[in-house]
């Protein structure tokens, strides 16, 4: 099997898919394509007949849906769960920051205290979306003694969390806006979650509760969000992801009281080409082995 | 027993008096006192002969060994301890923070990724004075399978730590220093510990390093470690502490690329009071049960 790392070469990846035992080759002679910085709409340029995997360097893939590159007859893997930690990890502290209000601290420029402190430990956390992140997520959770409860799209219970609710359960998902001091956003974008948190979903939050979205912009109300933080209706949100993303210079939430900006980071580079080469490596080796991949993506289910 | 809350009343630690099975009294007829709200110069308004324990607010009781309020003939009792979790869930927040560059995206009005981003999973994290803070930290820590290295008086292993050193152990704390990616100051401030962190210990810190310290502020040299951070020698710090408390105004460590500075909040009220109140009930139990307390004073070690 010829692999190709591109359009853009990546020696990190190319490591990665000799250490696993492939051979490195052209576009043009390659069964095996691992996409790496360009976007989806030039996908054209390397395809060819032969092509028969192609593995996405992002845990999304809704810009591949929606440039039309995810061609029949080639089995495309996304990077689902590869990334899970490091973006976890992130959400934890995106959770510590708020609870600790270490924004407005952090713009401060003088000693003093702000209010509305509270902890994590002993915390009612919901996750929105429990997959990979989620499940990690939980794991960076377990010695804070929280309460989880869980929103997925099969209902099968997320391991650690007290209650699971299927994601077309209006009433659970209710349960879990209204109980959680933490609500945490972590599902992917998809026709069915395109904002999920909207305002009736921000009126049912608990008042002081935090809104972390770890998971793509479009899933929260923006507009709706910038109302309920205005009116201290919930005790703030923290955001990796935005709606419009890039969010526009001076927009509102940036240095907003009860907002913290992440801009895409919860998965920086510095982190991402690490974890995206060991994913590269272990599905090329599945690969030669015969073995099913990882994050096989389904076209219907649109992840 | 007859206990006194004062010299300012507060509701739940008498409540949390009377739940422990003893009976609130007079300052003039308790012969226990939960200090509350005021400075330790206010000591002998309530001091009296028949007082035999003090119940002090804090963990640290510098303020009153340097106001001579220590008397002898009387057992003091510190809250060291009652706080740990509280203040190590700070500690791992000001970690993210730091490690994650949220103090930058904090202050930014618009979409800009910052450099110099990095995890704390597979870190190595050191820390000075791994007593109940560190304990507690080092629980936080597991799931992110970091190594950790500690610094305490006794040097015996604390759990959890691939290696510990006594604190008088030149060579064992050079070695923590080079080693971490953060290095975590949690040890009590004494004579010993003044200035722990100088401009050489920072020197020996690894480039792109955090410190972080959640003890007192003269742990570390204040001018040497602007210095450190203005020359990017490290990759910053994290600060609920500082010398001098409180940091004068528009002092160059607020809004420092790389510095957080958390004004003394590791244990905010909102969350000292229920520790407080919970260290309370068992002390006073254990008082009227004839069990050893918690927390001690030992006036030559100086907590």
């Amino acid at each position: 099997m010829k692999v190709h790392v591109g359009p853009v070469a990546q020696p990190e990846l190319e490591a990665a898919v000799v250490a696993a035992g492939a051979e490195l080759g052209s576009a043009a002679d390659a069964t095996a394509l691992i996409w790496f910085g360009g976007e989806p709409e030039r996908f054209a340029e390397l395809d060819h007949p032969a092509l028969e995997w192609v593995q996405l360097p992002s845990a999304g893939i809704e810009h591949w849906a929606a440039a039309g590159a995810l061609r029949e007859g080639v089995t495309f893997t996304s990077a689902a769960g590869a990334f899970a930690q490091t973006v976890a990890e992130h959400a934890l502290g995106l959770m510590l920051a708020g609870a600790r209000q270490m924004h407005l601290m952090a713009r401060a420029s003088k000693w003093s205290r702000p209010e509305g402190m509270r902890g994590v430990a002993g915390a009612t956390v919901g996750i929105i979306g429990a997959g990979g992140i989620g499940g990690s997520l939980i794991e960076l959770l377990r010695p804070f003694g929280v309460r989880v409860l869980a929103v997925n799209r099969s209902g099968k219970p997320v391991d650690g969390a007290s209650a699971t609710w299927r994601s077309d359960d209006v009433e659970g998902v209710r349960e879990l806006l209204a109980e959680s001091d933490f609500v945490v956003v972590a599902a992917p974008a998809t026709a069915a979650t395109a904002r999920l948190i909207d305002a009736a979903a921000l009126d049912r939050m608990k008042p002081g509760a935090w809104l972390v979205n770890v998971a793509r912009g479009p899933l929260v109300d923006t507009e709706a969000l910038v109302a309920a933080l205005d009116a201290g209706r919930i005790g703030g949100a923290a955001l990796d992801v935005t709606d419009p993303e890039p969010l526009p210079d001076g927009h509102p939430l940036f240095q907003h009281p009860r907002a913290i900006i992440s801009p895409h980071t919860a998965n920086p580079k510095s982190l991402m080409i690490p974890a995206l080469a060991r994913r590269v490596e272990e599905n090329v080796r599945r690969r030669l082995a015969g073995e099913p991949l990882l994050g096989v993506v389904d076209r219907s289910a649109g992840y």
